[in-house]
């Protein structure tokens, strides 16, 4: 294609509200334009990335036999009554009535949509498994859209969904789907990890999340040098073996004056104790104004995924202290797990279940209770213990094998198992082979597709632009003639693009009546992978080849360039 | 692909509210099913098709140097309220509100969200001509959905919209688009008709209509036997040619009583008068209730399409009879231009402004006057002369060339010259070749991508199910075998699929188990353009070869069969 035919309107300046590189360089280098908060253009050389990303996709889909299909972005508000979700999926949600009065949303995922059409229409296990995807638009009303393309109210995603009539099922397909969706980040040509996800939010059993490293990431990824272990923070466990002190002798529990220990580290000051044994005590509130106080030990944090999961809620949050308050007796400082109303649930984690003759709050403002025994002083039953604490960098892994250390991360796809939620809810059965009906087993899979081009120019790009890997480029090959008046150097650029094309690449001729220097500058900018050069030894038949990767740079002649081109472009 | 693993839900009956053709089969061979009114889910077998399509408009927008982006579909209020269609666009547009209050649209077309963009980064003349594009949901809330595809609230549309320093330029593209979607349809299959469309809908000059000649089609094509002249009802003109009777003795206006004379028809019998020298007045009104009377011969209805344009309307309808009784008078039976109020506009069709001594309503209930003349009696500028009147079947066509004939048609696709109108009105300049601003002029052109499965279906399908065109089939060949145990039949379809796929086409194998009649009634449902049965000879490396299109078959070796292929599956 001709530069000077192509909307590619590179800028020289950054707008000052693009924070991170991604966002900067995509908005500099002419691939997209917002058009309104968190929601963006994406321009023809960012659209001719998203093909290559899509046809990728299709390809790897095709491989474990998925049906492409596509559903409505309007979506009867009915569809998620029937799951719930419209009720419980928030803020998030679009919501809008169409001219008749009737309420709709704009679809964030489409479980509910699919189950529909797949359990209107199978009625047998003998016609299943199936597995159907799209690549669509999807929206989500984000309080705060930010960093470019990495949180925006209108994205591509492709999202999958399985249909199985067992669980035996849904493992062979998940399995299937993890090892498609790594062909694909390996052909995109993406650093990521394959890290243990929340499956709660979606209502299921097991997850798995993709996640590239990047220092613009929101997520916070676990892992250890050591052994394969990764989990997104939400997950990440450490290492921790339960102890048995029951023979330990229990002191008397004490009121103690302290009026001045706002928080863990005043008491283990005034207490000369380390935080480590002694109980923090926390209160979550649930959508419908459930309490539940979480213990852990002063030194971790409690960790709100965990405990949601555990009180199986759709979400928790910190409760206001203004209603702890009211309900517990006591502010912030001094709650405890003793003497707690019979309405305010109780978890606590194994770390601090395992505390003997502790120190906590006395649930009255300024004092705490000393010399606590769980089961003396508060009963405690084995399902209220389980891990409910952040695990920390530092901390050997769950598995024994190693240090967990942490990094940020970009999630870019993630696979759930779902169970039965969905089918359950809208009445999604099959006759089994003994002729019963049983609830269809599904799984879900979604990649961000317009997230990966933030994603790979978080990771590949340098200083002087974006640098794409070879399979997802908008071309394959840049070829610049500093000077087309020059007959030698116009016929040997024309040459250059019908061999480039009849060796299977697609190239951008850069035809514009630009100084060599902004050209060379918005070559590098745009960052396709190889750019050859035709400049003054054109009437010789040498070009200049620069690999925007490597930054090497090599003089040759047109037909040993054309050769070279599979090594450059290896995809 | 194995049929066992595609989610091809055929039904053996029909929904009941399936009016048309191409509704019921698309339902009956599970191409599509209803998610809401109006909003369909495209099933595998659909998708395979629309993705057909797709490829073969991106080759044909890549000949033209067209650039493929990809906007936001939810759009901001601010937007359209610089274009003003915000408010004129009417119940159509879902509007809605995000969680800050702020007002947003769901587009239904974009040259809004292109103009901002294109003007927003090109500011010189030497950055154009661009062509840019996209394939992508549209939205409209029709208050009516219906006929399956051909008219839903939400449907695939492949919108472009062209940028150019002067008119010269936009009639190079209009021509080139023209002959690029000429392309499409002619590579997709389909019977289509170019006619003159109504450009004023979009605000500008010049339209050209894609319409495909069907049954289920909402508009009238009109066209004649002996010329290319066709044009949409709205815009279809017949052949006047003005007579100059101003030497005619002109008799004195007098008021009779007409009771009785409800319509011209009442009035032609009372006077015995042909209703063509009789005057018709009908009063039409403005979206804010402006006025205007529009005057045609009775023989002929007044055009409201063309009213409107002439008006400069964003839209006009017949107004109420209470209104135009309170502003004129008298009600719908009695009236006629003589003493307009002076704030209601008169238009008069150049048939009726050639009438002389003519009979018209005296704006006096059961009135109306005989011996009118226009400029004595009613004060009549050229430019208040026009076409205002639908033509009718049997008149000669406005080129003399033939008679007009009538025929429904379902627009495809639409290209507009639409001038400066969003480029003024979002401040989209450049400079051109003298150091002046100059508004950008544009053109946009629209293929409803989706509504092209329910015309080719109304066009092409039969009693027996679907007939697709080998361009854009599901899949180009149907294997068929019978009884998969026998193991001649299972080697020799599996052969089959290998030859079909390394001879370049892609196939679909029914390795279900039903019986033959099942396999063939779904085959001839879903209508792949070839379908190749191996049964009993198959141990004689013998097949059957069926050819949908044509009914025909053929009993052949696979080597003649495969060797066939390109001669059925010309594309």
């Amino acid at each position: 294609m001709k530069q000077s035919q192509l909307f590619m309107p590179t800028l020289r300046e950054v707008p000052a509200d693009a924070e991170v590189k991604s966002h900067q360089l995509l908005l500099k280098a002419g691939y997209i334009r917002p058009v309104s908060a968190g929601a963006f253009a994406y321009l023809p050389l960012a659209k001719r990335v998203l093909n290559k990303i899509e046809a990728i996709v299709r390809e790897e889909m095709d491989a474990v036999n998925a049906n492409e299909m596509l559903v409505p972005e309007i979506l009867p508000a009915e569809l998620w009554q029937k799951s719930g979700r419209y009720q419980t999926y928030g803020q998030d949600l679009y919501k809008f009535k169409n001219r008749q009065d009737r309420d709709f949303i704009l679809g964030p995922t489409h479980e509910e949509t699919f189950t529909e059409l797949l359990g209107g229409d199978i009625k047998s296990y003998k016609k299943l498994p199936l597995l159907v995807y799209q690549i669509q638009s999807k929206f989500r009303d984000e309080g705060r859209p930010r960093f470019g393309l990495l949180r925006t109210r209108e994205f591509l995603m492709q999202d999958a969904y399985s249909f199985t009539a067992d669980n035996e099922g849904l493992d062979t397909i998940f399995d299937q789907m993890e090892v498609a969706y790594t062909n694909i980040f390996n052909r995109v040509g993406l650093d990521y990890r394959i890290i243990d996800g929340d499956a709660g939010a979606m209502g299921g059993s097991t997850s798995k999340e993709f996640s590239a490293p990047a220092a613009a990431g929101e997520d916070t990824i676990v892992y250890t040098e050591g052994s394969d272990y990764a989990a997104n923070l939400e997950m990440a466990k450490d290492f921790y073996e339960r102890v048995d002190r029951s023979d330990e002798e229990q002191d008397e529990m004490t009121t103690i004056d302290t009026p001045n220990a706002k928080t863990i580290e005043d008491l283990s000051e005034l207490l000369d104790e380390p935080a480590s044994s002694l109980a923090k005590t926390v209160v979550v509130a649930g959508p419908e104004g459930e309490l539940c106080a979480v213990v852990t030990t002063g030194d971790f944090e409690v960790n709100l995924v965990k405990v949601q999961n555990a009180l199986g809620l759709p979400e928790v949050d910190m409760a206001d202290e203004a209603v702890v308050k009211e309900k517990l007796g006591a502010g912030f400082g001094s709650l405890g797990p003793v003497n707690l109303p019979e309405d305010v649930k109780l978890l606590v984690d194994e770390r601090a279940a395992d505390l003997v003759n502790f120190t906590a709050g006395a649930n009255e403002d300024g004092k705490h209770f000393t010399g606590i025994n769980w089961g003396r002083d508060v009963a405690l039953e084995d399902e209220q213990i389980g891990d409910f604490r952040t695990a920390k960098e530092g901390e050997l892994a769950v598995d024994g094998k190693g240090k967990l250390a942490f990094t940020k991360g970009i999630e870019i796809a993630h696979i759930f198992k779902l169970g039965t939620k969905y089918s359950k809810a809208l009445g999604a059965q099959v006759l089994d082979s003994n002729g019963r009906n049983v609830d269809m087993v599904m799984g879900c899979y979604g990649i961000g597709i317009s997230r990966l081009l933030s994603a790979i120019t978080e990771q590949k790009a340098d200083d002087k632009g974006l640098v794409w890997p070879a399979a997802i480029a908008p071309f394959d090959v840049h070829i610049v003639p500093i000077n087309l008046k020059d007959e030698d150097q116009a016929a040997l650029a024309a040459d250059l693009e019908a061999t480039v094309k009849s060796a299977g690449y697609d190239s951008l001729v850069d035809d514009r009546k630009e100084r060599a220097g902004v050209k060379f500058a918005d070559a590098e900018l745009i960052g396709l992978p190889v750019r050859i050069t035709v400049g003054k030894k054109a009437s010789e038949g040498i070009v200049e080849v620069s690999v925007r990767a490597t930054d090497e740079s090599f003089e040759m002649t047109v037909a040993e360039a054309v050769e070279n081109l599979p090594k450059w472009l290896s995809k």
